[in-house]
């Protein structure tokens, strides 16, 4: 590294990336201070990182000159060719807004309605997004949503494996707090990030040893640090994280070997809590409490003071006369196939016995693979969830590159969901693959902060879902998944109810743009939509998200359901003497209010069936549809009331009053005679 | 451990094990092939250790006499002072099942019914609990249920901390999965066990190197393995899981250290998935494949000639004279103090001032400290959920033990809500803190799978909710907590709406049996259950789980809300010309039916009030009531219809509607003149 070092040894250079960062920590200590709400110290922290990362430069020995460490356009903030850079210490947004306005992505003058309402600046960083109506959203410069700890390095390792699998020539730099290194879910992204050969990451680790409550080391040490993260197999160096050389040493030594690297690189960045403010300096209070306005005026005079030096001394350097690289706009060509015309070529095939839903998808997946923008997730449950067709064809590894467009990262739901994330904000669509009680579950968090909240194009897989699946028992019977995707906003919530239906929907599932949670089941249930189906009904031939489907015509009531239920619910009609119209509703979340409406009016009660909990479920959608438009109807549900146990699907749906014959029951139907 | 090795090294005690442990994979592929559902291969691979901690006996030179590995007592599962076992890789049950059969906890003939329905044995183990009708719940000998990867060692690390705590004499073993040490959580397990102490914990590493979809070391390596481990301060030791003299020789060394170990144990045992089947061995597919009849025909015979051939060589061996250790059921004394006495002892203060609920809810938790079963958990919130007061009296550490009764684990809001999960089934109440996103959104699955699956007796604290919580912005900002946590069986739902009632109602919390989330906010409110409130109601003095108040009468309209929006629709009350009635709810699940049922019968229009989403929340618990009863009323819900952002919480009910002039002009009130 010495070449960088001598050249870039100057005191002029480092002058200058002093008199920046000085002028970021008196814009954020400002902002703190007047919104009255902020993190100062852990903002004062990482300055002189960001400092480096946006305004330092390096210098390229084979060229000759000058590079900027950052590839990025403060004009073009969605370039898809940009290096990234996930603050995934989000509370320091502060520092990075600051810096950001300070390159020129936005007005210094917006850091002034930080964290008021209607302002670009959320309290903490919200990526920015250009809207269909043009509006935008978010905070220029800022690539990915972030304020929850621990999710940065997955999504940063989601956007190194877009990288890497269509050919894009960026980087990913992540700064990650200590406090956070606590959570779990960045050591899922500390080990796949170097095993899958994701080597084009950076990570620093604002190691300033403070956290809200106290000191790091009391309360739940990380030491030792350094033999934890190369025993994740990665490249350490540890580092003085306020020294502008040695950041810029290894930030150079990283661009200029990245292309060649065998691992990715951490950074140990040792720092100091609250850095430049001295009497907050080290004090962990100052987490999150804001300078007072006295200690404000106090620390900007100093900063004032330290600028005005700086000035004289940098006027007795003349500038380097290095030129600077030029940043080069340059991505790969976008993959030009239609996905409608795929669709076209590739009709679904035949079903003829009984199918589970999880084969259905499969399927779609399978014959729409060759769409270059479709990625597949795996969480060691590939071939359960009826992916593996899909992920033959376009296997993790492979001599083409862009045919390697599905991966398997073990058990790591959190870490996947999140990677996923990260790669539909490069402009992909990613199907990821789990049990229900896992994806909807175990990542719920990383679905709302990370797919729900900047409503990422992301395709969500609950597969063994209801009770319907059986033997494995209640850790596994998820009966709260739709209750739990419906709590949050910008999702749509689908179930298909044979295996027909869920490969031909699936396909909308693609063609839809934004998030979707597709419930689906391990076993096989019979066919509705094949002609001559044991129910009786005329098969529909095409399925949309949102419209729910009249299957039988009745007068005295309407069964609603969806998923396996739906084939209980066809037998009750079957069975009863009373006149009983079926809808199938797939689409849970947004429900057909419309079809609801038009059932109500003619039969005045309506009963939904589902094999899920009594609350969250299709039942809370048709009923607030009903409540909405003021509909006098009866209203029945059938659903769980608590958690089942392990047993055949049939016996469990007998026991909990999900066979048909417990339906009719539980409606006080009579049998045909 | 020359010691125990040479004297335990008798062929005699060899064959024992062996002929044991054939026994166990007998009965196991017999379950598992016969219920045509199950997991063979890491049964097989992890019942040799099963064998050693059930059945195995080391040499206490000291006192010349046989230890059992584990004290437990098959005749009085629930004893107190047993040494626990956590099945972290819950897959292996068949293997747990036979070996507890073995051990005498129930009948050999009971493995027949596994995974059948009405069946004791679940498809993933079930903690063996005694229902207060006096019936019995899942399997006796299971310590904690599993199934979901990745709990089990935070499961045991609240044991730990149990036993530590409270004076008990037990040791805590996990068994842990390779493949489930891919997921985060138990990463934070890992660093929390050895950094808190907490040296009576030894976990072994089952580490067949294959999980569901093929090689561990191909989908994501844990290598090298031993090194993560060291780094994260075990004392790691590596053996062959196989090898009955290794393996005990390392259960002596821990057992006969384990008061003046200064680390946890692990044990990293390479085994062989399949290990007795030969057909089957190192076949990754057999991961949940059962051996079809005719493997398992073949497989048994291998087994019963093997048993014969030990059977043979062991009538060769004069059994081992030295004495074996009586187990001795010993427990400290239960703390004698009685929650009610000490609540009559320490009534609440005085609230003068508009104050945030969280405060409330910290000043009950400081009066009621005394009450021993009471423990605190935090995750590096602590000082911003209110629970400081009560940890300044009662800290992590200091002289006298039993009065640290609470931790502070840093971020990590899985493992902690799986440690109070264990600590609970050992008949404490712990108390864990953190932002109810986290509480209820990191951490749902962990509530899901250990708190509200066993109906754990733990209090989960949701602070800083709503879009109450202004400036920190959509990440912070709980608005489908309620949802989420209604989504669940078992689980109470409890807003409280002022901090008078957060104080006294958490009173009843802590004497009610069983979970509940307790949701509050970050920001001061005005008082209402105090004289002279500013909003002309009557303060009740008391408040009870499941009852709401009628704060106020009226005619034209019932308003109900909880939490920080009650303030806004007493306003609209006092505000508006038509006569309106308005009613606290703070227990959201389950609702108070007959409250609603008398407003509906009164004023026929109601309308809810949320700071919430709108699915999922207060109005979905209050629309059900109306339907169930048939009520024909008008209802209107005012709620968050999506994600909010930063700005101050006034700015923010107002731009999203649930300010009371807001609600005004939703609902078509008028004001008076």
């Amino acid at each position: 590294m010495k070449n960088q070092r001598t050249l870039f040894d100057t005191i002029g250079e480092k002058l200058r990336l002093e008199r920046i960062a000085t002028e970021i920590r008196d814009m954020s200590m400002d902002n703190i201070s007047k919104t009255k709400s902020g993190h100062p110290g852990g903002s004062l922290s990482v300055t002189d990182i960001l400092t480096c990362l946006y305004f330092g430069r390096i210098y390229n020995s084979r060229q000759g000159r000058l590079e900027n460490v950052l590839n990025y356009d403060p004009c073009d903030p969605l370039w898809e060719g940009r290096d990234r850079v996930i603050m995934s210490k989000g509370h320091a947004a502060p520092a990075l807004y600051a810096t950001l306005a300070r390159a020129g992505f936005f007005d210094c003058q917006v850091l002034k309605i930080y964290k008021k309402i209607d302002s670009p600046l959320e309290g903490h960083p919200a990526m920015f997004q250009l809207l269909e109506d043009g509006k935008e959203r978010g905070t220029r410069g800022v690539d990915f949503s972030t304020g929850s700890l621990g999710h940065g390095l997955s999504l940063a390792a989601g956007m190194a494996l877009h990288a890497k699998v269509y050919g894009y020539d960026y980087d990913v730099y992540t700064l990650l707090g200590d406090g956070e290194l606590q959570e779990g879910m960045p050591w899922e992204a500390l080990m796949t990030v170097p095993n899958k050969g994701l080597t084009r990451t950076c990570a620093f680790v604002d190691y300033n040893h403070l956290q809200v409550d106290g000191s790091v080391d009391d309360i739940n040490q990380l030491e030792p640090l350094e033999k934890k993260l190369k025993a994740f197999n990665w490249e350490v160096k540890v580092i003085d994280g306020h020294d502008f050389y040695e950041i810029l040493d290894l930030l150079a030594y990283f661009k200029l070997k990245r292309t060649t690297r065998k691992k990715p690189l951490m950074i140990i960045a040792n720092t100091l809590k609250g850095k430049g403010v001295q009497e907050i300096e080290g004090d962990f209070r100052y987490h999150a409490v804001p300078l007072t306005l006295e200690q404000l005026e106090k620390a900007s005079k100093a900063f004032h003071h330290r600028m005005e030096e700086i000035d004289r001394e940098m006027s007795r350097y003349s500038p380097s006369t290095v030129p600077v690289k030029e940043i080069e706009k340059t991505s790969p060509p976008l993959a030009q196939d239609d996905l409608r015309e795929i669709i076209s070529r590739n009709p679904p095939g035949e079903y003829k016995v009984p199918t589970a839903t999880r084969i259905g998808y499969g399927n779609c997946l399978a014959r729409l693979g060759e769409y270059k923008r479709l990625f597949v997730f795996n969480a060691d449950l590939e071939g359960a969830c009826g992916a593996s067709a899909f992920c033959k064809k376009f296997p993790e590894r492979g001599a083409n590159p862009e045919d390697c467009r599905s991966i398997n990262v073990g058990c790591q739901e959190c870490n996947m969901m999140a990677m996923a994330a990260g790669m539909a904000s490069c402009g992909k669509i990613p199907v990821v693959n789990t049990f229900g009680i896992f994806s909807t579950g175990r990542a719920w968090e990383m679905v709302r902060q990370d797919i729900s909240y900047p409503r990422m194009n992301v395709k969500i897989i609950g597969s063994h879902t209801g009770i319907a699946l059986g033997e494995y028992g209640v850790s596994h019977q998820s009966i709260e998944d739709v209750g739990v995707m419906r709590s949050l906003p910008n999702i749509v919530v689908i179930e298909p109810s044979d295996a027909v239906q869920a490969d031909k929907l699936f396909e909308k599932v693609l063609l839809y743009d934004g998030p979707v949670y597709y419930r689906i089941g391990r076993n096989p249930t019979d066919l509705i939509y094949v002609k001559n189906n044991i129910f009786g009904v005329e098969p529909v031939l095409d399925f949309e998200i949102g419209k729910g489907i009249l299957l039988r015509e009745g007068d005295d009531w309407t069964i609603i359901a969806s998923g396996s239920v739906l084939c209980q619910a066809l037998k009750v009609a079957q069975m009863a003497r009373e006149s009983i119209q079926v809808i199938d509703m797939p689409t849970i979340e947004p429900v057909d209010e419309a079809l609801i409406i038009k059932a109500a009016m003619k039969t005045k009660r309506i009963a939904t069936v589902q094999d899920h909990y009594k609350n969250g479920g299709l039942n809370d959608a048709v009923l607030r549809a009903i409540a909405k438009h003021r509909l006098q109807v009866e209203f029945h549900s059938i659903a769980l009331s608590g958690f089942a146990e392990s047993g055949s699907p049939g016996d469990l749906y007998e026991k909990y009053g999900l066979s048909a014959s417990r339906i009719m029951e539980q409606l006080g139907l009579t049998r045909k005679t």
